[in-house]
């Protein structure tokens, strides 16, 4: 019941880390749609590890192949399959210390769950890895939405109190998301994104890892898109974002802050620009009783710090039961976080194309 | 296709605010449980309003009535229906002012889903009165879950950037929540409750209105339940936790604060206890990889300010498309946190229900 | 999980025989549509009993309230639930004989899932009355469809041998449903209806009870509508026709007799016809790969007799484990089917109704 | 929307039959099954064409690939993802008289529903060829039901008015079960299989196809399980057996028969058996109230000629709306009702396993 979301397209997500294979379906895709393997190819790359300092030199190629649901290069509205083979595991490590529960991995709770019979190799089903194909669905999502003239984009918000300029502060537009896209640490200004690198960096000589906050927009999203209640917006996203490995809080609009708000700084009054209703402000993120008004959605997500460090950690053999220390080796990111925006930004058009699809139809 | 919930328990909401009544139809229950009225109508009054003077003064008997799934007392397994007739309803002022969309409100974003044909009386089926048939089912869900002896409470955590003690900082038993859901301003330290009530009852005399957090703690769940992905524990209970009108935002463990933590301090190192694996920190929030570990289940929802204040405000007119003022009288929240408190709980208990019935059965 | 239903639209069915009430929700409803109550009166009267001699002389008088999603005589677009107050119950022989599991109903099968905690009171949700929200909610989808010039009409095809003309000889229209809806049995030819009505009433001097096949015709449903699969039409029209009481088989175009039959016949060849794509034959009864062809979707549904005759019948004393007989007194239907042609209309609404949301959106 | 299924195991079906590759996902499974490869490959045999005059001479290795969900040889409890690619097929044909609409296929519907994108070679996703990974997934499911001593089985119960035995009239157990997977024409009675297969090799010769009927039964399912209403057993069953291309009826029990029957002949009379309730007769198929009664579920499906013919059939170019002749070459089974055994089967035990998830729990 975990891998298998969607209330109109439906999305399958399979596989484990060091398996045969990982992959995904989309099911309720428009048909007739021709696919831009450019683009979802550069979407995959910048989530791939192994090409910067702030993260794992591991290398994945995450080529994938379309097994279904394509013919003559177009989509044809039953299920695409994308399946992208695993290569370039190291699995010996992890047989060998299968009995250790990696602090804030899911060895434990997967351990009991499947009752010990999960592929513990890199994390099995949890692994980040997951997020690749998840990457590649979202790619093919937002080649839908530019149809309709919807644009997503993230940056980096946050990292260890280095913070970016907000998509508050600015008019986020397709431009200003492309020019992001192509950045190594994906920030508005860059001088903040030079001083997350930093972070990262002395973290990473301390063995360390650290976490962060990434900011996310939708822009022309018409408006009445959406839900009361159980399929708001935020009810959807959140869900969706929650299925990121590392993810542990989301805010809409001002979010935390609107405890420090009051009713008549955060309602976002009205008025009339060129014949269109917009709001002043945008305290509530786009969204009121879950359904678009028309302005940017925005959200913030944060993520953890990768739980894979080498330092020494205590923990439990699951075997003995018994207390003892566990080192990690490998190769790993000491921030997950710049590999993490286009996952963001992939998972969100996902969510937008499924919700739209409620109004619209296929 | 917004007001059905669940993958195991099936929700139905339904209802408009000045309408003929509201209510919820609960799918999935347990056959033989009988069901403690008391318990039921003490969840409800909690959230009622009129009984305090950080609450609007407006009377809901919310009374409710069992159509079905109860026979002799007990649960039947078949489809619970609870009713709440609509009383004390005042609509005139809903009529005269219909096309001026109310700033922070649903009103414009449910005109235009709803194409006009919405009932826009106190909110309609968009009222935070949705919340009394949720509580009522939260109740029923937490008799549920009390016979596997968990146990759910909400505090306030933050008003105005006055601040509670967290859950995080004791160890949260069934005695501290039953103590807890009997205080007015529902605080762990008392004397934070009574900074707040002063912070709201200024407020008040502005004609303004003010948000807050809420921090949840579900204890006793036992390891092993959830999944990873789309139905992670986070997915499902912040899913539902936007479902609640003014939420805007939610943290699980240390949340947004994650940013400014390294690996090496959020990893919850395992330790043994009595036989029993437990984290010797909670920074997971009792969540690894969408399933429980055992430790409590932390998080934290922010509301924002009522929307309904009667300064002036800013807005439209949605029949001349034209700008203008609105004045919102009537008996409105200063703070809709106090009461949001309940709400928290009964929606947490649905959830966990839910999710202990995936691995269970009924 | 067994009362709340659809992709699309979703429906969510509750109440037990001699319980406070029965109902229905339906959420995902269009809004704006003017629904007309004297159609839904007439629709279920059709279905009411005692109005005949043919049924049961218990009288259902089956008023509806509805308590949400409808405002100023239009649909709102938010769920709305339609409540029927149960009257003119007699439950004390139920109390008496609740011991006595019946032959041929729930109450075995309903004691044992439900582990004995069912309201046993005149088959509690497993009642046919449930079928009466069934039909006001079918009502209310054939509004919807009328708007969009599609029909849905049922006959009965066959009672103990008795044969109707079918639907494949003539080309079924609006005007054949509207005349067939208004006569008391409901057959094309009269001459069968009169054969079946003598049919019934001799059975019920034996104290006994018949079954019977209904036909179904769906007209002006456009080509392209439905899916392959696991979503074909019949998928989700059969899964529905089995909801209702008694059913046990379902039949589309040919249905069983297709064994008698070669390809080079049961092919439907296509040809043009007013520049529309038309079959010579519809043996597929109007879908082809679980999607429509333009072409009436056609089907015929088998009901077993009324299980609940009054001749002495062998059976089990759930209390006591031993054989014992069983005289079931009360005022029963000698044939359910007259009654049940409404109740097949009604459901076939709701499936197609849901189907081509799926295409149109909201 | 249209090849994902479950309420608690979910299925996502992808490919096309000239594609790369079919195959399905299965989410949901328990953990810690011993997977036998011997028998799921038996299974696939089974279906698979080329063994026998009565089916196309077409090889199909259907060797299949498990991606995911695999490990140590047992199932994880994560998403098993089993592949298999295509191979030996011949597309050309296709690619020329793609323009006509073949009769009996779903050409027609699926040009119209996908808007000429879909892949038209050997019918694309809506193929036959799509049932091999149903069997496959069928196949797992099979093993997971045998720890819980539940066996499936089926046998062609009528092919052109040749009748078989009725599993009615027999006590089907798991011995017979097993014969019967092993018969070329799988008959109780072999002097029937002889005489069905006369009749298809006749109608072979005429360059013509037939249909048949299969029935099926599901043994030691305890009672208790299923639904009432809309997941009834029926409903359930159903709604996945008119997923099997070509299906078009069901009937449960005595079916269609029942409108011969009165109540005192259909009604089954409960008896105790060694301790057991047991019914003396099963015309209501096992089931009751959408549930089981312990009985076998005893049901019948009616499958339509193959369409694909070498005779000369009026049609339709779609490019030109002009009528034209087809001429159908290629590899065709005269009748696909022997390859659909096992279909039946695999669909089966995935309805039965899913419906008692919802009761146990995973």
């Amino acid at each position: 019941m975990s891998s298998t979301w969607g209330n109109n397209l439906k999305l399958s997500l399979f596989g484990e880390s060091h398996g045969k294979g990982i992959g995904i379906i989309i099911d309720g895709l428009p048909p007739g749609i021709l696919l831009d393997f450019n683009h979802i190819r550069k979407q995959m790359q910048r989530r791939a590890p192994g090409k910067s300092d702030t993260s794992t030199k591991r290398k994945e190629k995450d080529s994938f192949e379309i097994i279904s649901g394509l013919f003559k290069e177009k989509t044809t509205g039953t299920p695409l399959c994308g399946l992208i083979r695993n290569e370039n595991t190291l699995s010996e490590d992890y047989e060998k210390m299968h009995n250790l529960m990696r602090p804030g991995h899911a060895d434990y709770t997967g351990y009991i769950k499947y009752k010990g019979f999960n592929d513990f190799r890199g994390g099995g089903h949890f692994s980040g890895r997951l997020t690749a194909p998840l990457v590649f669905a979202g790619a093919v999502a937002m080649q839908v939405l530019q149809k309709k003239n919807i644009y997503i984009g993230s940056h980096i918000s946050d990292i260890c109190g280095v913070r970016d300029k907000s998509f508050d502060d600015i008019s986020p537009d397709e431009n200003l998301f492309r020019s992001l896209s192509e950045k190594e640490i994906c920030t508005i200004d860059d001088e903040a994104g030079l001083k997350m690198k930093e972070k990262i960096l002395i973290t990473k000589t301390k063995n360390d890892s650290v976490g962060g906050i990434i900011e996310t927009a939708v822009i022309n999203i018409p408006p009445g898109v959406g839900s009361p209640f159980f399929n708001s917006i935020e009810s959807q996203m959140s869900s969706m974002m929650f299925s990121i490995p590392a993810v542990k809080g989301i805010e809409f609009g001002s979010g935390f802050n609107l405890t420090n708000m009051k009713g008549s700084a955060s309602n976002d009054s009205f008025t009339a620009s060129n014949g269109k209703i917009v709001t002043l402000t945008n305290h509530n993120g786009g969204i009121q009783g879950g359904i678009s008004n028309g302005m940017p959605i925005i959200f913030r997500t944060v993520f953890k710090a990768t739980p894979s460090i080498s330092k020494k950690q205590k923990t439990i053999d699951i075997d003995t039961m018994k207390e003892t220390e566990i080192e990690i080796r490998g190769r790993h990111d000491p921030c997950i976080v710049p590999r993490a925006v286009p996952v963001t930004e992939a998972v969100s058009a996902l969510v937008i194309l499924d919700i739209l699809m409620e109004k619209d139809g296929i």
